[in-house]
């Protein structure tokens, strides 16, 4: 069966967002801090279009976490915009422009009804009942490749709590972030099977792989 | 000048001590567990008067967190027993027996008086006036070596806070706790100049070094 794999940037003190999220500061106060490590890569350069780039410890990690997807789960959160009813007015279509990075199909889990959104590549499904459904209809999409969890917070620990998550790439930033979204918190103690399977130093982060054995 | 080294065992959630700690279980539910990856280990029996034991890639961090330590500063939580005044009708001695693993001065931050306690190779100074004055004894006893940060969570907080911290050693344990005493807590989000040197990837640990370059 296809996996559902988590992969995250977390600080030293267990964020994966600052405080003050925004639209204009999507991922809060400091939490740029957290991705420091992967702009420079050439292996993120390229998804998102862009030519050259640094090539290092971190490099087979995200080129392996970007491998073998067929198609995405995140949270309204991390689609972003507002919270509450989707405003027809001034429609919110992401962060990531007419092109998004994903180029397969994204499932965005929210309480409000919205019809899908076709973008260049992408087309992101709006689904209102619950985690499991949206992993369902992810995994179908897949056909047969595997599902990343893409975040934010709160879908992250809503799919760990189920035991859902089949891998976790958890890239630890060494930085602290004070306060904000915390990964584990309502996750309870069990990691539902999920071990410490490999990690990688690299520069500016370490790379921690959980899986079933 | 000689510096002050944390060291700390801390699970992927970012706890150093489980729920409910008390007498009967000093480490909390669960604590334990953050301390499964050192038992083993020929360099820890050691210094616990035992023979025999694993050598793996934990054994180098070991024994280098313990080398050139002169005195160890610790919390009124860590040395244990109860909280409030002493109880003079049944003094409590610490976890450690008669015979403590430390072999120095250990100087114990507490808010209520208590005279030296003086045991096979170590004695325990309370320390009433603050955690400045008690790294200042600490380091005129440590004669030139290093002084010891052994925790727990709040002592580990206040030195962290202050910016007095020089070393941190975290040995970072692939489990949940769920719940207990976080290390990262009224910290803040300023490492004060301590960056990631020294990553180790162990069987049953990640030992993540931070120091001033």
């Amino acid at each position: 069966m296809s996996k559902l794999r988590l992969k995250i940037a977390m600080s030293l003190d267990g964020f994966v967002a600052g405080p003050e999220q925004s639209v204009e500061n999507p991922l809060g106060i400091g939490g740029m801090r957290l991705h420091e490590w992967v702009l420079p890569l050439q292996a993120w350069r390229r998804t998102h279009g862009l030519e050259g780039g640094e090539v290092n410890e971190s490099s087979a990690v995200v080129e392996e976490s970007l491998a073998n997807i067929g198609a995405t789960v995140m949270g309204r959160n991390m689609f972003g915009g507002h919270p509450g009813p989707w405003d027809e007015s001034k429609p919110w279509n992401g962060w990531w422009g007419a092109t998004p990075p994903f180029h397969h199909p994204v499932f965005v889990l929210t309480h409000y009804e919205r019809a899908p959104l076709e973008l260049e590549g992408t087309t992101f499904f709006f689904i209102t009942d619950g985690i499991e459904s949206a992993l369902k209809q992810a995994r179908a999409a897949a056909k047969g490749m595997d599902v990343s969890l893409a975040g934010g917070a709160k879908a992250a620990q809503q799919y760990l709590a189920a035991g859902l998550v089949d891998e976790m790439d958890i890239h630890l930033a060494p930085t602290l972030l004070g306060s904000g979204e915390r990964l584990f918190e309502h996750v309870g103690d069990d990691l539902h099977g999920l071990e410490l399977v490999r990690v990688v130093a690299a520069p500016k982060v370490t790379h921690l792989k959980y899986a079933r054995r």
